[in-house]
């Protein structure tokens, strides 16, 4: 008998992997957790039946969800990461030595506990004390704060079920608000290629871009994600990723990147021409 | 009942497209060739089993594959197309009036007479008066020839079947000669990602750039493909794709294309570091 998960990416595209073993399944108030061994992949861990991280290319996401904002102000000391579960966005920044403190709220406690059991290759780092975990709504996290965070992570799902809140003018604004004045804010921000994806890509960085006076995406190789192209947001009260890059500090820091690096740090801003109309398309 | 066109990506991975209907359906003698309707696709060529063109991201792979070049020498004249047969790419080089002859050598003319009657998007400059078609083998189309060719682009299927000799060090040597004196070359050049193409990405590269002076390698987003990232490689007798970049006389083209900008022309240069690693590898 062989096992494989399937991922229905649109209604006329699935991709599948074939599955060593079913390892966990549980239900809580928010969402279905399950994790599965694979074959190509590793670790899988899936979320109401869409991938949420593996074993082989979580690396990319967290490469680039962290390094990008890390090596434009190289001064961050504050962070909030919103979401972020499985713990490799928290992995990432804890190697900087720079970083004092990370506030990491995550709206379910059953996916830090699965990864922890399962996916000590992200969830290593969850216990570094300068990390403190809130197991509450990001939304409600972020209300009323101000002038706290240098970073803000937005870790997210798609914007169905507990991840909808996360791409909302009033989400955006109070994240704002609780930046400080160099402040950066880096989204999950969805993907060009598939209809329903491009829409929410569209949706995000529209309402981003009249709150921030800096509003840039850029874009990955995300293999398990639908169409492999992703996108991250990122914007700022005051600093541009590549007028503000600073490549030679980044890298006399000498940690060792996968993904990452200052050439595809600059190389990921530039966008396909189709991706670019989406993007400054104003009727969205 | 439904149709599904699923893709054997690796023992371990299938893509799966739903499938109006099955056009199509003819073995050459080289290969299997196969036509579908899909729905989020639209039409979709296969050879033996392996997805080759689609009618929803044909643009980005013939974007790339032509424009890189053509804006890094602007004054190219005489182009020599190897493989290809569904007409893409011979489609992007008549967009430019400079060019005065294309010569196309695809081994297998049931491509071309299956392009031409189910994918009249990409076959459509076929009969461009400075196109040549040579149904005949590419690796022998190229030995002897000398300074003719100002670019040669080889648009190959995998280094399995018909398109294997076009992986070689002496045919990238016959390339070579038959490039004039500031000669490009592009080829099809795998992907990083799953353990199979990632090898044939480094022998196909290692072998290149031992012949010339210049070998880089470019990637693109190509949902269809295998991991959806893709790399073509750019060698050259004399220029070098980012510093003979020519963007003020490509852009004053006015050339309208979808996926290829003078911006992501350089951007696409920036490659991950793992995938630098990989090419840089001499023991391949």
């Amino acid at each position: 008998m062989e096992l494989w998960y399937t991922e229905q990416q649109t209604d006329n595209v699935r991709l599948s992997m074939k599955v060593k073993r079913h390892l966990y399944s549980e239900k809580s108030e928010f969402q279905q957790v399950d994790v599965f061994d694979t074959e190509e992949f590793g670790r899988l861990l899936t979320i109401d039946g869409l991938v949420m991280v593996t074993q082989k290319d979580e690396f990319i996401y967290h490469d680039m969800i962290t390094h990008v904002a890390m090596a434009t102000n190289t001064d961050i000391k504050n962070v909030l990461v919103i979401g972020a579960g499985d713990g490799g966005t928290v992995r990432e920044l804890t190697r900087y030595n720079t970083i004092e403190k990370i506030d990491m709220v995550e709206i379910d406690e059953l996916v830090v506990k699965a990864s922890k059991e399962y996916l000590p290759f992200t969830a290593s780092k969850l216990d570094d004390p300068r990390v403190n975990l809130y197991f509450e709504d990001g939304i409600k996290f972020v209300e009323g704060k101000e002038n706290l965070y240098d970073l803000i992570i937005v870790d997210s799902t798609d914007p169905i079920g507990p991840g909808e809140g996360l791409f909302t003018t009033e989400f955006y604004t109070n994240c704002y608000n609780a930046l400080t004045e160099k402040g950066i804010l880096v989204n999950q921000n969805e993907s060009p290629y598939y209809e329903n994806n491009a829409r929410e890509m569209k949706r995000a960085h529209s309402k981003i871009k009249k709150i921030f006076p800096i509003a840039e995406a850029y874009q990955y190789h995300m293999p398990t994600y639908p169409s492999g192209h992703w996108l991250f947001g990122f914007a700022s009260k005051a600093l541009h990723p590549i007028k503000n890059l600073n490549a030679e500090k980044w890298n006399s820091l000498g940690l060792k990147t996968k993904y990452y690096n200052t050439e595809i740090h600059v190389g990921a801003f530039a966008l396909p021409t189709y991706v670019k109309e989406m993007l400054e398309d104003e009727t969205v």
